[in-house]
């Protein structure tokens, strides 16, 4: 299998490929080459077969980003929430002129004889729009209230279309919000749901901008990956014209998450302050908090384990080095 | 009020031209100025006010074509479905590089000062797809089978947002397939529904490719028309983040259509011939036939008439133009 990942240098994509190095296998292929892609060259895993690492804009992907034969692309290419909101040329063009990048480049492969490439991209819950009372079913129309996320559901569009023309096999997975992310905050609005657990686990304070029984919609990292995977081999033919899923994450509450983590680590949740920020959440409280997600489940999505496996994770997986990044 | 029309040579706005010529008024405000654009110069009705005429290419969009102080922008400008379908390039590059001409336009206009321009936008019943079965609800998620629809969905999402970030006004409107279009047949699929009864009616043989108990959404001209002034003027306050309509057209079957065609005209159902058609069929059979559209009556959409008088409207609107300019 060779296999490409468009935003290869960011936290999903660098857990994609240390997973494929390390299995050397992918639905139970082995894995012949890897292609890593992003604004900054990312860091190549030590692996059992070819990887290469180029820099470069999505929007004038060069061929070498996807080569002939790649049986798998992961687009994970994005400017994020906030970022998107603060500069709406900079979000459209990555995020909409990228996607048609991507398409046309496995067209052009297909045009050349090849097979259409499945394309994973990652979409997202802020797609959505809804109270804090809302359960979205799988057949919900999606109404943003933010640029991301109706750049995020149009590029959704695209992709079904360009599969059903037979471009490339589209798997569109609404990420939840990721929580425990590593490394640093971001500029997403959602950051601050990984901070209030991260920072104090790094003996940092952490500033809650909701209250502590606002719902939140999120998946941990490994099950993500999990997704990723899954949606990179499974039969798409079940899919029909809807490339897209709400995949099974957990709808839990602030205060939930902080129990959790003072039951992992007691004490720790004293160093989350509450402060008030408006900006912050007016952007999250248009996220609805809980998915149906009931096709995702019948087409082999992973269900979700318990938020407390979830704080346990990323002190496992990504705490040591989270604070050697950040020379703590 | 100063109005541009893009896609002012088309059928519905050659429609909405004449009607502001006429009544010299929009919402009860004089019409100041009205501007055309098309690829080819739309012909300028006799108006009580200036009226300019373009043509250029709606994705470099000159700035004449929405001049400083317009109020309503009329977005019609649209590759249409066979078109779409038959050259993905060009249905992507004005379906969707085209309206986010028009967002850039209007952007501009409000960095200089000026008040976010209404804009009307033509969206579409093939924006959904269904069975025969389906009543669409007004949140149901556009799953289109064609690039047509696709792009059209995708253009009111990020409509939608750029109403939301205050760079314009939008009320976009999935039409349904609008009957009974004069002029000629035309390739799109749709077609034979219009042909079906102005054919008859200039004494010429249609062909039907579907059975008669087909189902389907249609809309008049005339109700078209009023939709697309109502959106203009209509207050946008009450719709929120939410800025499509699925107007209220009515279901009808192919039967219905024939039965009322023969009471209008006896004898005339007699010129349709029933020629299985599976290419046009698989299609059209993709569209809903019947949706609920209850926002859009909480809005203020005018009630749709009964099919008798969709004919005997296309009688005294288009027939007698329909003849001439064919030669009949």
């Amino acid at each position: 299998m060779k296999i490409s990942i468009l935003g290869g240098g960011g936290f999903l994509g660098r857990k994609i490929a240390a997973r494929l190095a390390k299995d050397g296998t992918l639905g139970g292929h082995p894995v012949t080459g890897l292609t890593l892609f992003d604004i900054a060259e990312p860091s190549r895993p030590a692996a059992g077969f070819p990887v290469a690492s180029l820099a470069g804009d999505i929007v004038t992907l060069p061929d070498s980003a996807i080569p002939e034969g790649t049986d798998v692309v992961f687009h994970l290419a994005a400017v994020v929430s906030a970022q998107a909101e603060a500069d709406y040329d900079l979000g459209r063009r990555v995020n909409l002129r990228g996607t048609d990048a991507v398409i046309d480049r496995c067209r052009a492969l297909v045009a050349a004889g090849g097979k259409p490439p499945r394309v994973v991209f990652t979409s997202s819950i802020a797609s959505f729009s809804g109270s804090q009372n809302v359960t979205v079913a799988d057949n919900t129309r999606q109404v943003p209230g933010n640029s991301y996320g109706a750049q995020k559901a149009a590029a959704e569009l695209i992709l079904a279309d360009a599969s059903r023309r037979g471009f490339l096999d589209a798997v569109s997975l609404r990420l939840p919000t990721v929580i425990v992310r590593p490394g640093r905050p971001n500029k997403a609005a959602s950051s601050f749901f990984s901070a209030i657990v991260r920072e104090p686990l790094l003996g940092l304070d952490a500033e809650l901008p909701v209250a502590d029984d606002f719902a939140v919609w999120v998946c941990s990292p490994r099950r993500a990956l999990d997704w990723l995977l899954h949606a990179a081999v499974m039969d798409t033919g079940k899919m029909g014209l809807d490339r897209s899923i709400d995949p099974p994450g957990i709808s839990t509450t602030v205060a939930h998450l902080l129990q959790a983590l003072e039951d992992v680590a007691p004490g720790a949740a004293s160093h989350v302050k509450r402060v008030e920020d408006r900006a912050i959440a007016a952007i999250v409280s248009t996220w609805p908090p809980a998915f149906e997600a009931l096709h995702a489940r019948t087409l082999g999505f992973s269900a979700h384990e318990p938020v407390l496996d979830v704080i346990r994770a990323f002190i496992e997986d990504d705490l040591a080095a989270t604070r050697a990044e950040r020379g703590l």
